[in-house]
């Protein structure tokens, strides 16, 4: 059997448009002489859909799409189409993988794992399916399942998070190849894990495996693509693109013999790291109505990797740097962000706040000059924002935010300030990472697109003379672990020194991301590359006590 | 039995402020010879602790202060007390009632049912507990029942929510007292739910009905207290305050005759919705450290109305208002602002932006005038946002939003601008109840605190010369009864439609809501007094597809 398989880019409630690139892929699928078409999880709503699924004019439009225009398509060709979908049974919705063959619905296999933590909230629109079967494809029994079904193994994992695994009953009833469609997005170290857990699962019941994953971004989320195939001695067979769509082959007959190429690991690294923020980048602006952005350029190492990866993702031509000198911004500063522009043959321009700022302090501080205090820091920032703004409304620009994780977690950055604009590309990516990310950029373009001064020189925010980032939080190499272990591994704050941090500086820290819960209300969307990023992954009240524990 | 009630405002994460007042109540409950000493579900991390529940320090501190704490105060008095908290059992979380009594935990009670709708996440943290068993309280046979458990009658409800009805399993083992610890919020039309759907259970199983609920707001969510006491009738006995804590002793004895005093049925109006505005914005500051708040005083209906819910709930002297008259503002909003402000008794100050706005035109404008778009809009609500913030940041005041619902649905607001601020107080609150509530606010006053001219002249931004809302939106009485089908109530367009209004102006209306999403991620926290508001209520893609369905 030749089945093909699409890894799309669809997009969220796009029901018409995805149902086209469905169509399109099914045709192509056709055409290289497939058995059998397979489409990833929710194919024609796109993942995650969110709080449109409750709404039963959009289920009944999903479903009028699937069995007036898909299921035809199978009856007139003979080809059948696996694909995930919405499916309402007995009054409750499921999360489904439909068998569509000869203009029916032949099978349907129902989600058993709803994820519900981090970015997921699956149990607050489906029902868990409680009995499986396996699905015969061509006379080989398979294990059809949506994606989280596959990632329970009471083995391979140690603290597994559901109390059942329905691979179990499946493999126990015979199956011998696994299909997996998905839509599963991107963190670091996700990778390894498939790469790892898939394998060990080919080998632990003697079956091929195929992992079908969605590609391309929605909001904070990027699906990664890279799917994946597997004979069933765990080799490693084809590893699709990471950020494009792609339809591919796979012969069954290949599946169940030893590979004749072994394809090499994946290396999950910055440049993986890159591409995921490019993919965010570019798909956001696509799927928004966007074609240019806009952003700050301070001279600072944030703002030029955003623009690095603008420019990368959407062409130099499409971005446009504004430089907002204030009084207090260094010399250099205006050197570096113009050299860096020039580098990154983007587009700039130049409007100092120098005068804003001062009608702004004479109305503020009644005739009288700058008082230096934390609400004129704000105010440059402010005017900077507004300035962005102005820009982007006036002339379609969608505002680039340029904050990293580090800042946004510590509440080192002003509301309606740094944080203005509809996207931040660099939310989840800590400081130190944010320096892998420029001398990455700088070493695969060969030389230093990013002036190396912007680099070295010591972070600083210049809303006041000679200030320091140091001045206001713990170094960045001592902040950022400190911020992983209490982020993104939910460690509380006496286990994170027992873990041998300083005491007062985790306190502090810990301190300054509690209360700074209500700027990151107000943020911008932030692309996700880790496990627990601000935004829907991490769930904070912000009127709250600040007890330790 | 004397059983006592403490209906209390918990700090979400306060743990140890809320254990002193737990403390605090079982102490007067001693005092007034009670019996059993009952508290709200989850009363010492407070309801809803969300992510917080991810980290096992903070549920080990919880679990500590049990033990630790309230434990062997059980054991010194003799008086036992009954206590919503997290629960650990097999490697699971629980949200349970736990009876401590003589220095141990003499039961536990887990929750069956766990919302997972609207605002409510519980199955991101709980598992379900699937046997239930009554508990002997001095010799009568109770249902105690965690929040929902009470609230899926299969007969009474249409549509149940769940599978299952755990009060179905208590009756049928012979409970005849219902015992309910609950942390509901309020929204319109649930007193009406409750006090309709206790007495018919109290009526169906022959029980008396003791619900408790906590009171006080965390962020967007007015627990609204209310506490509910009936006989095995289903006559009610008692109401507790709908904004105050308060500690009420129920005599067993009375629950099972005939009721000497019936209380009269609730009036959930417009002085309910106030109250409850009101105690959101005075909880918001309190627990988030404010005492005061700064908000823009336009001469429009929306700022005359928070202006005068804050004055109410704060004091007069706790709040300033600011008139921000641009170029474009008419004569009339400036008279009616001041004498608004007079007539509250609020402090207020005037800060014009016209020339900061001049200096922003000439900036951008490249020494040109006025070009007189919508960025241009938007910049005159920027500059007067940034000045409130200034204020806010400067002296300390928390920067209320004044914009209502509809504005917020349709998108007719400017990021940073009308949206900059900590606490959007009508959020949640469509234009047409807007009216409703300064009319109120005037009949309570007994005059018009609120001018007649505010309430009665068009609605404008004044962002241009002779500008009226209705050049932007329908008018407010045909908008908001389509937003109540379509945000309230999940009908897609064509069955609003099919419910006789406009198609044009559905359309309309809802790509205006569907395409103002962004907008919405960025806004600050606002109190919730409908079934469905903005927030963590609704969760929405940015990037998607705007089909008709």
């Amino acid at each position: 059997m030749r089945i093909a398989l699409a890894q799309l880019n669809p997009t969220i409630g796009a029901l018409e448009q995805n149902l086209e690139k469905v169509k399109e892929y099914y045709q192509a699928g056709l055409e290289r002489k497939a058995d059998l078409v397979v489409f990833t999880e929710l194919s024609l709503p796109g993942y995650p859909p969110r709080d449109m699924l409750n709404y039963k004019g959009f289920l009944d439009k999903e479903h009028s799409l699937i069995t007036e225009e898909l299921m035809p398509l199978t009856a007139k060709t003979g080809i059948p189409i696996l694909i995930g979908a919405n499916h309402r049974q007995g009054g409750r919705l499921y999360n489904a993988a439909l068998l569509l063959e000869n203009g029916a619905i032949k099978s349907t296999q129902l989600k058993t794992l709803l994820p519900y933590f981090d970015v997921f909230d699956e149990t607050r629109y489906y029902t868990a399916c409680l009995e499986r079967k396996i699905e015969m494809l061509d006379g080989i029994p398979t294990a059809v399942t949506v994606c989280e079904d596959t990632w329970n193994d009471m083995e391979y994992f140690n603290d597994p998070l559901y109390d059942s695994d329905p691979l179990q009953g499946l493999f126990a009833q015979g199956a011998r190849l696994l299909l997996n469609l998905s839509a599963s997005p991107y963190h670091y170290g996700k990778h390894a894990l498939r790469e790892d857990m898939l394998p060990y699962l080919a080998k632990k019941y003697n079956t091929a495996v195929i992992y079908l994953n969605q590609v391309g971004a929605n909001d904070e989320l990027v699906f990664d693509g890279s799917s994946l195939v597997y004979n069933n001695r765990g080799e490693l067979l084809y590893r699709a693109s990471l950020d494009q769509e792609e339809l591919f082959i796979v012969e069954t007959e290949a599946l169940f013999k030893p590979a004749s190429n072994i394809v090499p690991p994946d290396r999950d690294d910055i440049e993986t790291i890159k591409k995921i923020l490019e993919l965010g980048t570019s798909d956001y602006l696509a799927k928004t109505g966007f074609s240019k952005v806009v952003l700050g350029l301070s001279g600072g190492i944030d703002s030029a990797v955003v623009a690095a990866l603008a420019a990368e993702a959407l062409g130099p031509e499409k971005v446009l740097g504004i430089l907002m000198p204030s009084p207090y911004s260094s010399r250099h500063s205006v050197e570096d962000a113009l050299e860096l522009a020039e580098n990154l043959g983007i587009n700039y321009r130049t409007l100092g706040i120098e005068k804003p700022f001062d009608t702004f302090i004479s109305l503020l501080n009644e005739g009288a000059g700058p008082k230096m205090d934390l609400a004129e820091e704000n105010l440059q920032a402010r005017l900077r924002g507004l300035i962005l703004m102005q820009v982007s409304n006036r002339e379609g620009y969608l505002a680039l935010v340029t904050g990293n994780k580090s800042e946004l977690a510590a509440g080192y950055s002003t509301l309606y300030g740094d944080m203005a604009g509809g996207l931040a590309i660099l939310a989840d990516v800590r400081k130190m990472m944010v320096y892998e990310l420029a001398h990455h950029i700088n070493e695969i373009h060969g030389k230093k697109v990013i002036p190396e001064r912007i680099i070295t020189k010591a972070p600083s925010a210049e809303l006041r003379p000679d200030q320091k980032d140091e001045d206001s939080l713990p170094p960045y190499n001592i902040l950022d672990p400190i911020l992983e272990l209490y982020l993104e591994m939910n460690l509380s704050p006496s286990e994170i020194i027992a873990r041998g941090h300083d005491e007062e500086t985790v306190r502090r820290v810990v301190k300054l991301v509690d209360t700074s819960e209500y700027k990151r209300r107000q943020a911008a969307a932030g692309l996700r590359i880790t496990p627990n990023a601000f935004g829907a992954g991490r769930r904070m009240p912000i009127a709250r006590g600040f007890e330790y524990f």
